[in-house]
Order: structure tokens, then C-alpha cells, then sequence
């Protein structure tokens, strides 16, 4: 009789342990992993962030695309996905895809030996990366600040966007020569030289920036002007890289034109 | 005494109450919430699934991008990639977020009011969806069956993409004429008619297909010599939607270009 009355008052006692250990607290296995997963994986489960993710991810491609009109900024509902992309492992991703595909093409061309074929790559968001200056001026939602972002170039230390690193020495190796079109001045010439170097980039031929007389032209016509030049001197540009549309299109284009990801800005 | 082994008897009974209970059966709570959740929701929680997503991602935006060099077949891991893609609402979203930028567009433009304003508008993957059929084929991942194709093609029944249609609509409505270009072949000339007309596009001005003379060309080819050809007979090409890289490059081209997404195949 004593027996089953202990036993009684410790199964209560086993059962009490039990539901214990479930509930106190909330961090604890397992009760808090059936009601904290939808906090935690939003975007799965709630259909508005979902459909913004959607819509922001038609916006990006479209960007890439060459789909839209010229824009000055971001769409606001956008900040956050821009945001997680840059940060993210998406944006390193989508500059390996195309750094990778770049390579291919140039490992497949026969060269002429005679010096005169040519790679150009652009300097911002393709060789550099301003993320640290976008990071501080909402990833593009804020209205382009010349100012400011000259302060930015002048500190000279923009960092290398690796996957363009390795395509660029890969691109050297093979025997073209490089040349770098930047929409920059020409009084960042030294900066950019010193921010270029810092960052592993060498051995390029020519660094040619915007001079004075450049300063009205569209990015579009200011660099068709300068591949024109190129041509005109009898270089073959077989390759071109560069994170705007205006790299690469208008006249005297390139055999394989090779754009980057930028979700951040847009240059006519 | 007798109450303290009973005691330590039944101290162990609980613990193993506690185990047993947490154990037995891997669909009970709590234990196989932990297990069972990244089968759950593979895409998040699985890094190799979420690095697949990623890489055919960017695949699938370098393609967009025109970064590619021609493709027979998508990538074999992008398969599962590509059939959420087309079947769920991201392909919708794409080609909304893209034929509104081309609406507003035709919207702004300034028309002369002579009838020499034109739209041009691809047919397969523009007007009419053949996604039908290639969810019966892979997605892409099967090389391109000529024979197979026309077959389906033959039966008329491809449906409309709708927001072309809408497009296709607000362009006629602001008084542009609208010529369809196409590289289906004239021996298709009234299938393809009737399947347009049964997928509710009405009015074009021209349907021009490839014509025996055509057939050795490259897509870019053919279609930049009917630009060519239209713009002689004095025609202002002002926009042109397509699915495919071919439909709006090379020469003769519109004052916009509109890409819609294609993430199945490649056409030069």
C-alpha cells in the first residue's frame, strides 16, 4: 500500500518533470520552434513580403535587362530586398556567373599576337566597389550625391570586387591588353590609379577618364566616342565588362559585351 | 528505506517515461519537429538547395542580361529552378513588371497621327505561351525537337500570355500600327493566324514570317532585314517586344526594345 501510494505521487512527479522541461522556457525544444518559425522565416510565410520580394526581383531583372527607362532611384519597397541582395550571398553569385562566363569567352578566342586586342573593363561597381559608400545612403534609394560621393572617391579606398579581379588578371594572362573607361574625371586620376592598384588591379594599359571636353556627353556617347577612338588606332575590343548598360551599348561596341549586377543606380 | 527504492525505481521509470515518449514515434512531437523541418522547407534550410536556387538564379538573370553565349539546353540542376520559375508567379510578375514599362512607354510617345508609327511584336513566348509544351519536354532541358514543335504548333492552341495582350490592346488603342515578326515559317501563316485570333489578338497590320528565302538566315539576321526593310517603307519602329535577344538586336533596331522573359530556350 505504501508502495503504490509512492509510486502515485511520482508518476504525478515524473509527468510534472516532463511538462516542465517542455514549457518553461520559450527557447527551449520544443514547443517554441512551432510558434516562432513564421517570425523567423517571413518571407516564406507572409504572403505581402512575398509578393514585394516578387515584384522587386521583376524590377531587378528588368534593370538587367535593359528593360527600363532611366531611373534616379530605387523603388522604396525595394530598400530591403536591394539591401539583402548586395549583402547577401546573390549579388557575389550573379558577379561570379557572368566573371566566370567572361573568362570562358576569352579563354575560347584566338589572339593575334600583335598586341592589339583589346579588354576594357569600367572602374565603379566593376572593378571597385562603392557598396561601403551605398551602404551609408540607402543602397540607392537616395538621390545621386555628387558631393558626396567625390569625398568617397578621394578617400581612395574602394575594394576590390574579387570575381573581376581574378577575370581581369585571367583576361591579362591570356595576352590582351586592358584598358580602363570610366565615366570618373580626369582629376581623380591619381586616386583612382592609387585605389586600383591597392585593390590588386596591375598592368593595365591605358586608364582613360572623362577630360574637360567630355563633360557634357552621356556615359552612352562619351565611351562609344572613346571605343570608336580605339578602333580607329586598330585595336580589336573583343571584350567588354561594366555594370551599366551605357558601358557597353551606342556605337563601335564590342564583340562580347559582359554586364554586371548593379540593383543600386543607373547611368545614361 | 523500502520508500527510498521505491523512490530511486521510480525516479528511473520517469526518465525513461520522458525518453520513451520523446522517441518512439518520429512523427510525434518534439524531437522530429527538429528533424523533419529542413524537408519541410528544403529551399531555406538546405544550403545545397539554396545554393542550386542562387547559382540558377544568376544563370537565369545572365541570360536576361544577354551574357550568355548561345545555349541548347538550360543547365541539368536548374530543372526544378525552371519549372518553379515558368509555373508559379514569378514568370507572371516578369512579363506584368515588363509590358507596364513598355505600356508607359507607348504611352509618352508623341505620335505623328500618319499611320507610320509602329510596334513590333514576336510571336512564341511573346503572344502565345508554348509552355505546354515544354512542361511535356523538360523545361529546356531537352534539346530542341523540330519536328515535335511544329506539331504542337500545328494544333493551334497555344494560349495567350496576358499581359502581351494587354499591351498588345493599350499600344493598338494609342493608334500605333502593330506588325507581328516572326520566325515561324509562311507555311504556318493560317494556324498561326487562327491561334492569334483565338488567343484574342486582333487587328495586326502585318504578319510576316519567314519566307523560303529566309530560311538559311540567323534570327538576328532575318529580323533586322524585315526592320530594315519596314523602316524603308518609311515606318517609324518605336517599340518591339520579344522573348529573345535575336528579336531585338543587330541593326535597324526600335527606339526601345522590350525583353521579356525566356528562361527555356535560346534562339540566335
Amino acid at each position: 500500500m505504501n508502495f503504490l501510494k509512492n509510486f502515485l505521487l511520482l508518476c504525478l512527479l515524473s509527468v510534472a518533470f516532463c511538462q516542465q522541461h517542455s514549457n518553461t522556457d520559450p527557447h527551449i525544444l520544443p514547443r517554441p520552434l512551432i510558434i516562432e518559425l513564421p517570425e523567423n522565416l517571413e518571407p516564406r510565410c507572409d504572403s505581402s513580403i512575398e509578393d514585394t520580394r516578387l515584384r522587386c526581383t521583376g524590377w531587378r531583372v528588368a534593370v538587367e535587362a535593359n528593360n527600363l527607362s532611366p531611373w534616379k532611384t530605387i523603388p522604396e519597397e525595394c530598400i530591403d530586398y536591394v539591401k539583402d541582395y548586395m549583402l547577401g550571398r546573390s549579388y557575389e553569385i550573379d558577379l561570379q556567373t557572368v566573371s566566370n562566363e567572361a573568362a570562358r569567352f576569352a579563354r575560347s578566342v584566338d589572339l593575334k599576337g600583335d598586341g592589339m586586342d583589346v579588354w576594357i573593363f569600367d572602374i565603379d561597381e566593376t572593378l571597385l566597389s562603392n557598396l561601403p559608400y551605398y551602404a551609408e545612403h540607402g543602397y540607392g534609394l537616395e538621390i545621386f550625391d555628387n558631393v558626396q560621393f567625390d569625398k568617397w572617391v578621394l578617400e581612395g579606398v574602394a575594394p576590390t570586387i574579387e570575381p573581376s579581379l581574378k577575370l581581369y588578371n585571367e583576361v591579362l594572362g591570356l595576352g590582351f591588353k586592358i584598358f580602363l573607361l570610366t565615366g570618373r574625371r580626369e582629376d581623380k586620376r591619381n586616386i583612382t590609379t592609387s585605389n586600383l592598384i591597392e585593390a590588386g588591379f596591375r598592368n593595365w594599359d591605358r586608364l582613360i577618364l572623362r577630360a574637360n571636353e567630355d563633360h557634357g556627353k552621356t556615359a552612352v556617347a562619351f565611351k562609344s566616342d572613346k571605343r570608336k577612338e580605339i578602333m580607329e588606332e586598330g585595336f580589336r575590343i573583343l571584350g567588354n565588362s561594366g555594370d551599366q548598360w551605357s558601358d557597353l551599348i551606342g556605337s563601335a561596341v564590342s564583340v562580347r559585351s559582359f554586364k554586371l549586377s548593379n540593383p543600386m543606380y543607373f547611368i545614361s
